[in-house]
């Protein structure tokens, strides 16, 4: 007969999703730089060595934690791609939602916006990640636009890069906290922007 | 007759200009953040307290400073302006004379750049104004492409601050800055985006 298995104490997945928990609360709590290893280390009542077992750094607990923060971010862009609704209306609607969520983090939840920001300078692989996914739905909502005479472009892919890029102002953590911070309102140049956006993909108006 | 007027040993404007001097050489040599103001003050042998009376602080040294900077920008942008040429070609050359010069002073100039960075944080207004001032070179040159009838829109002020902000990611320093660090080139995707803005402003291919 086989000696039985002796079963660790503590499962390792349970371990590493015990530390991101412990850590999303210290970050929405006191704040991403402030908190330090040491502090969820305490917290969990394990030393920090332990800790980086399962993570070689505060940047890589962060980049799981922002990993599912886009993933919120890529459901809201994924439904309103699904919606039945010309495709004009559907990337209006999308760039929209994406300006506004961002803005809303950045008012309501500034340690969520700061985590994010830390992950685009310490872990800019994830952030590129959830960008190329983000254009893209934007190149299939192209597509369907064009399928459907209603947008003029040779190169849907290119074209998504063109219209995430011409949006940046509008998107990027950084430069929405700029514009708020000195008082610029980001409506009326949102609404002239997606008309220029719409034009640039050869709708006609 | 009258007595002769005592002349000040030193002119204030004199003053001025030589603490604007010594400050672009510290900012230069040493850079901005490192540099005091009382670095500056020992440099020319007087004290804090009277720099202060020229300036308020060292972001306002800095404005001044950058405020020239700035100004060698716009005057390549008049330059290209003034060229006898299809409005669609100038555009394109000023976008992209814009963004290789912002980008040769990142990578040649790196202590320019921050000295812009700092400006951008400190000094908003002095930056705002020259964003305004380029949007109103691009708003002339899309007038003179709609007389021409090569582009085709109602509003051409509103035209420019679109292609502006369509165009942010290849003149924003800090982004251009973040796409430098990444090692991704940006001239496969500034081409893109210069017929995307052409097309936006109604050109035909």
């Amino acid at each position: 007969m086989m000696k039985p298995i002796i079963r660790p104490r503590t499962d390792p997945e349970e371990t590493r999703s015990r530390i991101l928990e412990v850590a999303e609360n210290f970050f929405r709590s006191i704040g991403y730089q402030k908190t330090s290893v040491a502090d969820i280390a305490a917290e969990l009542g394990m030393s920090p060595a332990n800790i980086y077992r399962f993570f070689p750094s505060k940047g890589a607990i962060n980049e799981c934690i922002c990993g599912r923060i886009v993933e919120e971010v890529a459901e809201i862009a994924f439904a309103i791609a699904r919606t039945k609704a010309p495709a004009s209306e559907k990337l209006t609607r999308l760039l929209t939602a994406i300006h506004q969520h961002n803005k809303a983090t950045l008012i309501k939840e500034k340690r969520t916006h700061d985590m994010v920001a830390a992950a685009m300078q310490e872990n800019w692989s994830i952030i590129k990640a959830h960008i190329e996914r983000m254009t893209t739905i934007m190149e299939g909502i192209i597509r369907e636009g064009v399928e459907a005479g209603e947008f003029d472009v040779d190169d849907p892919a290119m074209s998504a890069r063109c219209v995430k890029t011409a949006f940046v102002p509008f998107l990027h953590p950084l430069l929405i906290e700029h514009c708020i911070q000195h008082g610029e309102d980001t409506e009326e140049g949102l609404r002239e922007q997606l008309r220029f956006i719409l034009k640039g993909l050869g709708k006609q108006d």
